[in-house]
């Protein structure tokens, strides 16, 4: 910078940018928040850098009240007077709904709680949160933990595997461990021990004990009885819709060999022309264009976001119900199958008593699923939106292929579970009927693979068009050499061991 | 460029290049297509907007024929009158060779295809096309289905496994499986199955009926004869160089455990140059210059494109052939050999007459695949890229180490081989001499994983360096673990079984 | 930008950045260096648009030695007059040190070589070089290949399976093998094996002949004796800091299932942050600022680079000892254990007299660990980088839950351990008393994967909380199931294959 003339070009150039810039007039910030922000742009500047950057620091609600319907993030008609003035800060999400917070605590004057909840974000995104309650995602606690079936399955992937006495066994899985794994995702239960004095960099401070923590899984249950952490997806503390568009997020718990929606998005074409050009993208505009803001489907676009035409015209409304657009459920049971109607899975039981969406021939149990009609809707709903790009035969062919994957890959399990239930006939291996865990021993363990893993990871790479997650990346290949393993298992034990004991040996 | 010249120059190009900008002038669009767009910009937006950012709706014919040879994309070397003054829209290609397509049909008064095959695209693209014809992918559905060795195969990927009876055994797989499994990148036979007539939005149309669609697999076998589909790497409708150039397109189908060239490139030096600072290199520049358009190669620079140092010197001519500059063909086959003359390998007999290119013992059947001179001149090919940033020492080094590896990969998959042989002769598993499948007994898969996922990943780690992919990632430590665990089942079958029984029980 | 005044921003703008631009004024370069470059941007043009991108060839040591010490790269307090003036280029490094190279070669008037060393490196980053030094990755080639029990586990990865005989057993891995798969990341042998006259595009030349190379492992035995290469992780010939800041450079090398470190970053929540956002990052920045120039940690964030807040408050240190702030080895040997003190980590007995740092049961052996106090300072040193964005209870609990996973790792491990133990007593596998290698029978191969993949899986996944890799991405599911493999394995071995034959068979 020397001379008159760059000082010149420098001041015109900085004019310009501010005159276009969003910040040019600083937006009021609560005083509670600035509270916030004196210290704590010191203390965790990583946080604070992080909510400067987003939509909360630059728009205030009552801006945000004004846009038109489909240019809102916001759901809320009309907010309470001291918030519509100010932009959303630290305070106006960590000191709101202070009652329903066991974790609220003294905090330099103010009333301060450790874990937003969906309820805090409710004030101004009620609809969407509201949806997110339909969502059985928020039920993942649980409809895990709760089901007694499912529980089993807890105790092979965490518990302690025993060796002492004649047959291997399990312990039941710690808390740590669960946090550790199924509940990162699942979500953990956040509770309050008590309250303890720290000593900070700010002086002796006192803040709440909670178990459970950290944690931001889809189905946390919060200290207040609250259900879901909406930074599962819109990560603290930018809160980014193009963060929740981009694949990233969902592939934080799509991604194992149980669930790999994320690998198999990554090798279709819709991946792939995302992957090549969606540097390009807008993936923060809203309404979501197709065509202008992007160019090929992310998991939001086909699940969750509202889309619309370069004309304004709606091809998908905003949900928050994951499933609202799928009629299938196509993972992590036994078999695939219609939607449950409530969230909550824990009211489920099959003819069999078990607490499982089919019976384990298959059967749908359809009075808590929902019916022809719901999923008809749901598939129309999604076709539309493929329908932005392609014709009617393209999707008739995809969708045609997709439901005849549906029904293999149940066939699939089911030949499995024939020679599983085989075994616990003949008492190679202990089932149900003499109330054992039917997912501890090694015939049972090879079934699980069969669904959880092979049959899962084909209809996903059907479903969105990757293929080899079908055929040789844990898909079809294995189903099928898994069927013959199982079958050679239980050969050997029924007619050798048998021979050479006289009596079943596990 | 220093002092008021150099600005004015700044200023004129600038405003230069504002006035040249393709929306500065609209080109010329033909009438035809600009009635498909009419209606197309509204009923499919998505694919519209592709098309406008492409290429081909940047430059007419006449324009792209007058570029000097290197810079050229079109290689005609003229085109009709009516297509050279207009850009490349919708009619020039769903209305091109009308007579070659049987699934034309009559659309709001015009004659139209929904798939556009390599023929069409031959009108501007003729030695693209050809030279793609000489690419073994273009065969890929033939080279797969009329293999009947790999059919089996096949039967074991897709199959329904069938429990009745004494021994496990499969269905055929029906043709959505298949579609929805291997022919997804082999490419499926489309076929016309007759026209219906659906009501649209804009009213009662006729639109064809197809068998195998949606497919865009390399070999795809099109309506009117025609192999392959260009859209398999210039994803429509777009058809950008840029994605091609970039290695999510080869990902698509080379990214499972049977060929995992894209995984292996990642993991590379290679891969991370171009994960780490890719997106600031220029994937539309033709020529592709080396040092200023890209930094380390993707799959496109070393095994397609046209590569010129910055004065303008070839490095190497673009090819559509794809082992071009490949002697060695490392995937897919039982062993890596030098790749087949010609494109159609169902005509290869080995000498125990199986439609394979080496004997079950390696050797390769010599007449069918490419001799000494050719495979010296693809190696010669390939590293003239090698050597736009390394050292003959250096890629002497890499080329002899991959070579070793061709070897001795070679060799665990003979040690694994024959174990096979020997199930075979004893009876503990049923193969050739029992006109049995080879794919489908126990022993048998764990010899197709030695070769189609172990011996596989470990050449292309070496041949891309990527390392891990050659050691415990797929690579020598399962190799190795292999033949161990075929070892152990053999043993047990033959000396306890018999044993136990007196007699050979599958 | 509409109208004459936001011309003339934009016109002044561009004349502003091109006259601040670092090629405006030509920095000077050497005169051997211009002479290599005459050549080599003919003949290598790629790695010299590499080094003309780099910050090498755009600052002089002169001008580097005046910054203040937080945003120097350079770590010398001086260097020679002849250095200082010029900026860093071909000679500068590739004629440093002549006589401790080994490589060097007359080449066209001047004593070039081609391996360049940390000890290169060292004139100008000595305190780098001398931290790697103390870095265990440099010693990784010996680590591995002189300690005698690790040899073994080689034998079984690179050597030809041999099944003449009896049982199945392993030739020595040779040295393209290694170099191709375990050396490829540890580091080879680079030797001179002799010079050789070879036909060049400028005529006859002379070059050493060089075993083991090419490399660029971290534990590279470089001709000279000096350990590493700098090009590991600073790659030829752009040595940016913003590619060693990028995961993918770790990734090269920790990304198998053997050290899935890439694979649970890129699922984590942080992963997530920098894949969505990180293209806007500033990665050269130097020092490193939280919350300006990055949102979420990187390989390089939390175990290597200098961090500052926006005040310009260190937060870490740089270091090139990677173990600097990580109290715990994770992955790599059977049991996770204190950070050895030294980087030889070949001088390490155990109490059986094993070169392991633990006991076959995981008693860790302390007197050459690091102790409690150490441990501490390095958690701490860990914790400060956390609390950038996290409060002390989330870093705590985090910490908590790791230190458990280490834990319960640990004893799936010795459950493992205490099998393999029983079948070494029994006879149903030859261990270590009979002076057998403890890595070639079935069994063992089971035990090596149940530390070596799944046990190192679960606890990166714990570390970095990308959850998947610690349930079902080769985590908790698979260790559970393997200690139940093995068992049954034990049990039929001991039960009725000795009651068959009366007598030990393997």
């Amino acid at each position: 910078m020397k001379g008159p003339v760059s000082l010149l070009v420098l001041l015109l150039g900085s004019f310009f940018l501010l005159w276009v810039s969003p910040s040019w007039a600083q937006l009021p910030v609560s005083d509670v928040t600035q509270a916030c922000l004196d210290c704590h742009s010191q203390v965790t500047p990583g946080i604070v850098a992080d909510w400067k950057a987003s939509v909360h620091a630059k728009t205030t609600s009552a801006q945000a009240l004004v846009k038109p319907r489909l240019e809102r993030a916001i759901s809320a008609s009309q907010v309470t007077e001291n918030l519509a003035g100010v932009v959303v800060g630290c305070a106006e999400c960590h000191t709101a709904n202070p009652k329903a917070h066991r974790d609220t605590f003294e905090h330099n004057g103010f009333q301060v709680h450790v874990v937003v909840t969906p309820r805090d974000c409710a004030t101004c995104h009620p609809l969407e949160v509201e949806g997110y309650g339909r969502n059985i995602m928020s039920h993942a606690y649980g409809n895990l933990i709760n089901n007694p079936v499912y529980h089993n399955l807890l105790d092979t992937v965490g518990g302690f595997r025993d060796l002492n006495g004649p047959r291997a066994s399990y312990g039941e899985p710690d808390a740590q461990t669960m946090a550790d794994s199924c509940l990162y995702c699942h979500g953990t239960k956040v509770e309050v021990k008590g309250f303890e004095t720290r000593v900070t960099s700010m002086g002796e401070m006192k803040f709440p004990v909670l178990s459970g923590w950290p944690n931001q899984g889809v189905g946390r249950v919060n200290p207040g009885g609250s259900l879901g952490s909406c930074a599962s997806c819109h990560t603290r503390h930018a809160f980014s819709i193009e963060m929740a568009r981009k694949p990233y997020t969902c592939g934080e718990c799509h991604k194992g060999p149980d669930v790999p929606a994320y690998k198999v998005y990554m090798v279709s074409k819709h991946g792939n022309i995302y992957s090549s050009t969606g540097k390009d993208w807008n993936f923060g505009h809203i309404p979501w264009v197709v065509g202008e803001d992007f160019r090929a489907p992310t998991c939001a676009t086909c699940h969750a976001s509202l889309i619309v035409d370069g004309k304004g015209n709606v091809i998908a409304e905003r949900t928050h119900q994951m499933n609202d657009r799928s009629p299938w459920r196509i993972f992590g049971l036994i078999y695939a199958h219609p939607h449950p109607r409530a969230p909550d899975t824990t009211i489920i039981r099959n003819r069999a008593g078990l607490p499982l969406p089919t019976e384990l021939t298959g059967k749908p149990v359809s009075q808590y699923l929902v019916d022809a009609q719901e999923m008809a809707r749901r598939r129309e709903a999604m076709e539309r939106v493929c329908m932005a790009c392609h014709a009617t035969s393209w999707v008739r062919g995809q969708f045609a292929r997709f439901e005849h994957t549906i029904k293999t890959t149940n066939a699939m399990t089911l030949a499995a579970t024939q020679i599983l239930l085989k075994a616990w006939e003949t008492g190679a291996a202990s089932g149900l009927a003499r109330g054992d865990s039917i997912f501890n021993e090694t015939i049972e363990e090879m079934w699980v693979e069969q669904w959880l893993f092979y049959a899962n990871s084909t209809r996903f790479a059907s479903a969105m068009a990757g293929a080899d997650y079908g055929a040789f990346a844990n898909g079809r290949w294995f189903m099928s050499k898994n069927i013959r393993q199982m079958a050679d298992w239980l050969q050997f034990r029924l007619r050798y061991l048998k021979k050479a004991e006289g009596s079943r040996d596990k």
